[in-house]
């Protein structure tokens, strides 16, 4: 069968990081390549009560199907706390709950763009949301990344010209694969930007509580007087990935379509997972969860920017310390072969991500690499990092 | 915010069932109109007990992303159990993990539907297919269906006229509304009639197993030479539908490119949900389960055919009974007017689906209104049946 497959996915490929953690899971490899948690960040026994508990006193409710819109109690839960923690919400909002912040992107995706319009994102930017956006057919124009958030220039420069740009894509909080946290000027020079030209932001944030020094900037949605943003949460990185349980808030007159959307692509979302969310907001101490998790990473961020310093940068190559998340980007000096180099790391079983994956075109030129630390344990991020060193002495002049 | 939404969900509305699902949830009405499973349908004890035993053996795998495809053993499982029961598989096939059967219709129709292709379903269908395939704007062209399955001449004939169809779309056992299952001889036509067009077929299952009376008839998927079939199943109906868990088998060659789009909505499927369907199908007795299904289910269906028989056919409201699945179909007499028919029962705190609901556009002309027996008591289904044959007695002349 010659299949007539649709335009949208007709040029669509599989996910590049995908195809290097399938070599990354060769248990000799080092794989400083994945976005996954600790194993020792899941509040599992926390999760063992819940599940016990809600399986005891409400199987019914566990089991039977739920609304779109998500399980009420949690969706009260989310209001509360964005609102009280971030001074997110209105009564022109609503917050429903989706199966991972992925599903906001499709969503979104679906609901606002057309075939060929598009959709502006940072450079580089998270791969897996710019797959989704592809599957759109949307067009991607990347905006080159800054250490304080996208270059405004450039992004005013690129709404000029760009009469079908729809939407604008950002991670504001220590972004993957970048690490960068924009600015609060630039958060407002953005929305500003956004209002003038009639054009939507996707405000991801599945980072913001992992934050391990400074102090938090405003989420754009802070400023949404208009209704134009629409914003992502997520349990991936701080409850459990394996649960697939996000939200997102959006005005309700925009919402009331990606509801139908949403209703459309899964029902709603599994109700065992929404209600281990619940309780672990409301019954435990999910404030000191979040502490825990910060100290975690802290101790893993601090030690992979050490040895960074101590190993790798003296062979000529640079990286921005980062306030928070789970990636560290490198920039190989000019004029190095990126591709190869992530290549001769992997004959020496150390994976990377190619920062290549990460922009709107994997063609375009890229001399920069992704480096995780969350998922390794710190044997591993050592000797890993070691490694990249006396490549990077060996190779680079 | 004047909000440019895409063309594809401009004049998408909300399910009209959800609606009158909201009037149903009064505790004073009686719901006909659910499609739910039965509360004594669910292995609470078995989900218990897997529950536990995953979380306390393998809780990183319960919480840690996994992959796109599905839990492999649960894969693996389906391969079998498919291959073994019902013919299904083969070297070129791929089968995946999805959330819920709902995810197959938003993943097939996104993979191959154009904006403006065809899409080929039953008169009546499943509103909630419909719906998705609605939101890619394909066009839906019905074909009408007979007691034993879609009319092969009209389905012909649509397929000459309609270039761009591109699916045909099927519930061929006990389908939802109609509760009608399509002949062997009809699924072999239909089969023959999208191979000859290069037509792809969506066969949809979910109620496959709840057979109560007469023989199985093999899937439309086993005669699948061509790989033009894309089968969906489904746990809601016979494990649980909140646990969001259903499967697909296609060709490999199509499935690569569903895989992606399945990846760019939501990841991966809940672990949990994979985990627990696994373990119920190779640690408990799955096949006693769905006997136990299945006698529970028949005790229904005769009940609600019974009181159907004695109220309601008396005063000159038809209905074809059904082999199997969770539906029955009533047709009021030509000249009656069916909306103001189940308007009159809501007044009456009974609550039934208008039929136009599940037509390709609910303003065609449709004399019919759909039940549900799975979902209420047998006192609420006696006495929901006795006021639709008080109420037909009054108005039906």
């Amino acid at each position: 069968m010659d299949y007539r497959f649709s335009d949208k996915v007709l040029a669509l490929k599989p996910n590049a990081i995908r195809e290097i953690l399938k070599s990354a899971s060769d248990p000799g490899v080092i794989s400083l390549s994945a976005g996954n948690p600790a194993p020792d960040a899941f509040p599992i026994e926390a999760i063992r009560e819940i599940s016990e508990r809600i399986l005891r006193e409400n199987p019914i409710g566990v089991l039977q199907y739920g609304v779109s819109e998500g399980y009420n109690p949690l969706r009260d839960t989310l209001k509360e706390y964005l609102k009280k923690k971030h001074g997110i919400g209105g009564d022109d909002e609503e917050l429903i709950i989706v199966s991972g912040a992925q599903q906001v992107m499709d969503i979104a995706a679906k609901t606002f763009l057309n075939e060929g319009d598009v959709l502006i994102c940072e450079a580089p930017s998270f791969v897996g949301a710019l797959n989704t956006f592809r599957s759109y057919n949307a067009e991607l124009v990347g905006v080159t990344v800054e250490p304080d958030g996208m270059n405004m220039e450039e992004l005013e420069k690129v709404l000029d010209e760009n009469p079908r740009a729809k939407m604008i894509y950002t991670i504001p909080n220590f972004q993957n694969p970048s690490g960068v946290t924009m600015s609060l000027e630039k958060r407002k020079k953005l929305y500003e930007l956004a209002k003038a030209h009639g054009v939507m932001i996707i405000e991801d944030n599945p980072y913001g509580d992992l934050r391990y020094y400074g102090e938090d900037v405003p989420a754009i949605k802070t400023f949404d007087t208009e209704g134009i943003v629409i914003y992502s949460g997520s349990f991936s990185k701080v409850v459990s990935p394996g649960i697939r349980a996000g939200f997102m808030m959006a005005p309700k007159a925009a919402m009331a379509k990606m509801i139908i959307c949403k209703q459309g692509q899964d029902v709603h979302t599994t109700m065992w997972s929404q209600m281990i969310c619940n309780e672990f907001m409301t019954k435990y101490d999910y404030e000191g969860h979040l502490d825990y998790l910060r100290k975690l990473y802290t101790v893993k961020a601090d030690l992979c920017m050490e040895l960074l310093d101590k190993y790798v940068v003296p062979h000529g190559i640079k990286y921005n310390k980062i306030q928070g998340g789970l990636f560290i980007w490198c920039d190989l000096p000019e004029g190095a072969d990126m591709l190869d180099f992530c290549k001769k790391l992997t004959e020496r079983k150390v994976c990377v991500v190619p920062g290549n994956a990460f922009l709107t075109d994997s063609s375009l030129p890229c001399n920069s690499f992704r480096i995780n630390f969350s998922t390794p344990t710190d044997e591993q991020l050592t000797k890993g990092i070691i490694e990249i060193g006396k490549l990077a002495k060996e190779i680079i002049k």
